[in-house]
């Protein structure tokens, strides 16, 4: 029988596993330095998510296990009505737990939170070099509407 | 001689003016509702922009007169070793003041402002129906790097 997984905020406790996690990634290992421990800018970051009450940090939990994470983030915008929205990051599930779902849980987890901050959508941006994960969002019900550019 | 431009935060009686410039535009007449008195809908997502240290609403204006908009939104990530991104959204000129540079002025101020705030980056996303807007934004430097995708 498939245990139930469960989701909650991240504690400090959780943040070498999350480190690991998006540092574990053909993207993330370029861009991350996991090493214990952890360098400060991970907890300095840790500390100014938590105590934000438009961010959210969230594992997806087996047991006690950690086996994935997103970041949520809610915005006010003046545009669409004065809408707000829910922009979803750094969805990363732990490698041995991969293709079973997780990500999708994880996702329909986050969709379901926004509606609960009363957000007209949720978006996220998909790296180019990532092409499988854009047909991922799409399986799940995203449109992709835009290019996402950075300097 | 070309009057300077100041760049300052919205006070709530810019408010009426950056709802008409955001409706005054292809998309935006579709997705806004410019009418007076404003929808209490804006008037809340300005509140809750200006109480947030994190969300920036910011004119440009010619002497008393408002010629430009953006948002400009600060997030602490875990990614990129917990780097702080900045977020530019609703960015819009007055139509009469098109195509004078104060576009390019507003995201360079937006650069400068993300850098104040420590930010590694600075990221936009343009919709697949303003096939100029990218064009504008890679002029300036930005790299298009990702796709967009919303539910």
């Amino acid at each position: 029988m498939e245990s139930d997984i469960i989701f909650r905020e991240a504690t400090e406790q959780d943040l070498n596993k999350i480190v690991e996690m998006l540092a574990n990634d053909a993207l993330g290992s370029k861009r991350e330095r996991y090493e214990l421990p952890l360098p400060e800018s991970y907890k300095d970051a840790f500390k100014a998510i938590s105590s934000d009450p438009n961010n959210e940090l969230v594992v997806a939990c087996d047991e006690e296990k950690v086996i994935g994470v997103l970041q949520i983030t809610f915005t006010p915008y003046i545009t669409h009505q004065g809408g707000w929205r829910a922009t979803v990051e750094g969805v990363r599930t732990l490698s041995s737990e991969r293709s079973k779902g997780i990500g999708t849980k994880l996702i329909k987890w986050a969709i379901q939170r926004a509606k609960e901050r009363n957000c007209h959508l949720v978006q996220l941006t998909t790296d180019k070099e990532r092409p499988d994960a854009l047909r991922f969002y799409e399986r799940i019900g995203f449109k992709s509407h835009s290019r996402g550019a950075k300097v």
